[in-house]
């Protein structure tokens, strides 16, 4: 049981890399823009858990869901429980399939980004979740220039995560990070039901 | 301001097929696995927005973080809060190369996993998540097939999500869902710090 000193020497070498890129590091002096995109899951529910990394130190979150509609998932019934922290507005009028009318599709993201931009300029936020903005973009319910417009104009305090998948290129470019999920193996695609507390 | 007929037909069609394919999916009579993969971000926080769901329910949750160590995040902040509901042990020690001991790395990824396979078995949790347990498998401080064989002891009642890049392929071909999180972009690489509420 003795200790591997080869293993002790590159360990050693990756903590003095790691502590100078550490060092080296500013702080960008204002909110970051992150894009969660890609086909798989988890582009949603990261952006939850990141909400629960800022309600850990005290943060102010907002959310503005573009296209889920009013039926209850899980996230919805948790997140109510902390309304002094989070202001959650669900706009979307559900899937453009259910819908079928794409005049009310375009009124519905274009309220919804109203109301994203308000929030997004007002100072009273640390990180604001734009869920499924992407979709509405990709649909061209959105200009993907008054999108970004409407990301510049934000508050230095205010982080931004726009999730769906098909991000627009133009907005991965203004992006600070960009993260994609893509789907390897998927339950539904072998004819397993969406479970409830795993998938909403 | 007419509603496009064109739209409104295909969204119909759309629907239908949807409707089919959600009426013939089965449930599965049992806990899914799901892994979390890849070199992007969004692997452990989106297992934290999936426990959040897990709790809108009112579902038990567990939690096993096998490398991050005892420095405060906001995840750990905010989960205290919800003792009755979710079990968390922080298990790791820290970084590997922060330990700089190899025999140390692999009796805490050990003990951590010893304890994971009581909660698996016990039938107390909906859902259980084993944070990072994949750079422990990639280490080899934990031996792929006794990993599955713990998983497939676990009680029909509960799910467990496996965080962590590079997955053992044994391990994904055993899951039921696989998603993996691709950095396309990431504001660390470009000389940006980690920031509290986003990166912790």
């Amino acid at each position: 049981m003795t200790t591997d000193p080869t293993h002790t020497e590159k360990m050693k070498a990756l903590q003095t890399e790691q502590k100078k890129k550490t060092s080296e590091a500013r702080d960008p002096g204002r909110g970051l823009i992150l894009v969660h995109t890609g086909n798989g899951k988890g582009k949603s529910s990261s952006a939850f858990g990141v909400i629960i990394r800022a309600l850990g130190w005290g943060q102010k979150v907002g959310v503005v869901q573009f296209i889920k509609g009013k039926w209850i998932t899980g996230e919805r019934q948790f997140f109510a429980k902390f309304a002094d922290q989070v202001t959650w507005h669900t706009m979307g009028e559900g899937f453009t399939w259910d819908t079928q009318d794409k005049d009310r599709d375009i009124a519905a993201a274009e309220a919804a980004f109203a109301r994203a931009c308000e929030m997004m300029q007002s100072g009273d936020y640390d990180l604001i979740v734009l869920d499924e903005i992407n979709i509405a973009l990709r649909y061209d319910y959105l200009d993907v220039q008054a999108v970004i417009d409407g990301l510049k104009a934000r508050s230095d305090r205010t982080s931004v995560i726009l999730t769906g998948r098909d991000a627009r290129p133009e907005l991965m470019d203004y992006a600070d990070l960009v993260s994609e999920m893509t789907e390897v193996k998927h339950p539904f695609k072998a004819g397993i039901k969406a479970q409830r507390g795993l998938d909403f």
